[in-house]
């Protein structure tokens, strides 16, 4: 319910989704059963594995989170994380408040055992390829074990989903050298060295495009301003060029010959398909796909999803956090009771 | 003697400056005496403005900035602000090392009386025109005195060197709502709302390229990370396109036909023309340029250093940090006795 496009959009990309994956086994779309239904209708989705499940009320983007999963008892984020809750399903996408998503994974999930803080890793490409940033927002003031944790589970998470068989891990910092970063930073290289990652140490913003590091640790002020800069930076650049390539004819010729190639560019910075991203650390894969996101958008995240089910990466979580605690505790690093 | 390209480079870009700018009336070179000598002959510069002081060291990229400055006791950088130290010079300028540049402004010239920490301010270029961000990686841990200060600093040189009229002030932070941020921004939120600023309140990454403010304010960890971060960005989409363009004939001819544009994107994204750094709150102006400047870059520094000396940025600046910090103690917050 939480799409910018309304709920047809959704459909769609469910339908085309489906249509494209057979182990997908059951999937179920939370909200107004009506609306849904006509959307149904509209779009021509016949697929038997699709569910409906009412949910009278949505948590809207001016809603306070955790005002709101209290307040509206039938929300569908909330009535989507209960799904997973109970069992009937593995995974909860939506496409709509970021902190409603964050927060109902907290309360109707909970974090895996071990896991100190859950996070939302984004997935951001670059030339070649795509790294993870994490925290991308959900923790504005983090512990050194916060960054150390979100280390090991957006190595999981790179490897197991995005296929990188070592996936480099680094802190976002000032500097590369050891010496260099803030309190937080410092501390948080000290306990990542101790774990079993391919730590690479600090990087810095010149490195993120540059194929460096493929794991971006950093607490979430420092990531939620670095995506959305990105974010910007991007728009702004294409924006330029198209003006800048309409300004007389020659050029106008110019850019329709090479319009492939920032067709090819789009696509590949293009939030539709790499766009999206999981909420790391509870029990039950939750993933937070944009607001804006269109019909590819949303088979892009229904596949993805389904990959991490699949890689049974939260098990994986699980596994690599407890050992992450042990070594670290062993190093004569508390470990919280919370975690 | 701090540039990538050496001292020639230096020398012809300051050719040009002067040839450009009769309001400056002397141009100090300090460096190693006889490679200025040469590349003075090589330029062919001959104006009679210039003056060499020999300095037979250098502080690197290397060097560790403090135990630099005091070891080096002839270092090109010391040398230098001392010239303005003693008054011989009304600024500085210097393509070497960061750090180098702000531990000398720190010891040789001492900041301006009420300014608690001076900072780096860097001037980032945008579709149509330009915005200050600082600090820009001088002060890793800030408190939110030193936020509110940046803040005036940075208004100051918008309004009397960059030409806008009001400039639009905002903290960057991950909400624009005034209860989005981390504990800092939150408290200097409170700060530059007591004060003279055309305060705009918290910004976020999205903001940025928007044209939505003039004077981003933030601590220097989040600073550094943003600029460079920016930076490789850049470089990545440019690098993608180039190869996109080269794909195959009909793109290639498309590329030439509309390579104006290109171009024309560049030179607004150059760290040539726009690059380069003023530090802010120390007693004399010191203007980092990028270690890559080349000629054009190294006469743009020095229109843009003469410019803020001949509009006496930094009597503005004390001036109205004393009336800032006026302001805040009568709002109650304590200003240290080192501002």
């Amino acid at each position: 319910m939480g799409g910018d496009h309304g709920c047809a959009v959704v459909v769609e990309g469910v339908r085309r989704a489906l249509e494209a994956d057979t182990k997908i086994s059951t999937l179920f779309l939370v909200g107004d059963q009506a609306e849904i239904e006509s959307a149904l209708v509209a779009t021509g989705c016949h697929d038997l594995r699709v569910q409906i499940v009412h949910a009278s009320e949505v948590v809207t983007m001016n809603d306070r989170p955790v005002t709101a999963l209290r307040k509206k008892r039938d929300s569908s984020i909330g009535r989507g994380a209960e799904l997973v809750h109970d069992g009937q399903a593995d995974a909860v996408i939506s496409l709509g408040n970021t902190g409603g998503i964050f927060t109902a994974a907290t309360f109707k999930l909970g974090r895996i055992t071990g896991v100190d803080r859950g996070c939302i890793a984004t997935i951001i490409p670059r030339q070649e390829n795509e790294f993870v940033l994490l925290d991308a927002g959900a923790n504005i003031e983090c512990k050194p074990l916060h960054l150390a944790q979100f280390a090991v589970m957006g190595s999981v998470y790179s490897r197991e989903v995005l296929g990188y068989k070592k996936p480099r891990v680094g802190i976002l910092s000032i500097g590369t050298e050891d010496s260099k970063g803030n309190e937080l930073t410092l501390e948080a290289f000290k306990l990542c060295k101790q774990l079993d990652l391919n730590f690479i140490g600090n990087i810095e913003g010149h490195d993120l495009f540059k194929d460096h590091v493929d794991v971006v640790v950093c607490d979430g002020f420092v990531g939620n301003i670095v995506l959305k800069t990105c974010e910007s930076l991007a728009v702004a650049v294409f924006s330029m060029l198209k003006r800048e390539l309409v300004r007389n004819p020659k050029r106008q010729i110019g850019a329709y010959l090479a319009k492939n190639a920032f067709q090819a560019i789009r696509r590949r910075m293009d939030p539709e398909v790499h766009g999206g991203a999981p909420l790391l650390g509870f029990n039950g894969m939750v993933f937070k796909a944009h607001g804006s996101s269109r019909e590819r958008a949303i088979a892009s995240a229904l596949r993805v999803t389904a990959d991490a089910v699949q890689h049974r990466v939260n098990e994986i979580i699980a596994r690599e956090i407890v050992s992450a605690n042990e070594k670290l505790a062993a190093a004569g690093i508390s470990i919280p009771a919370s975690a």
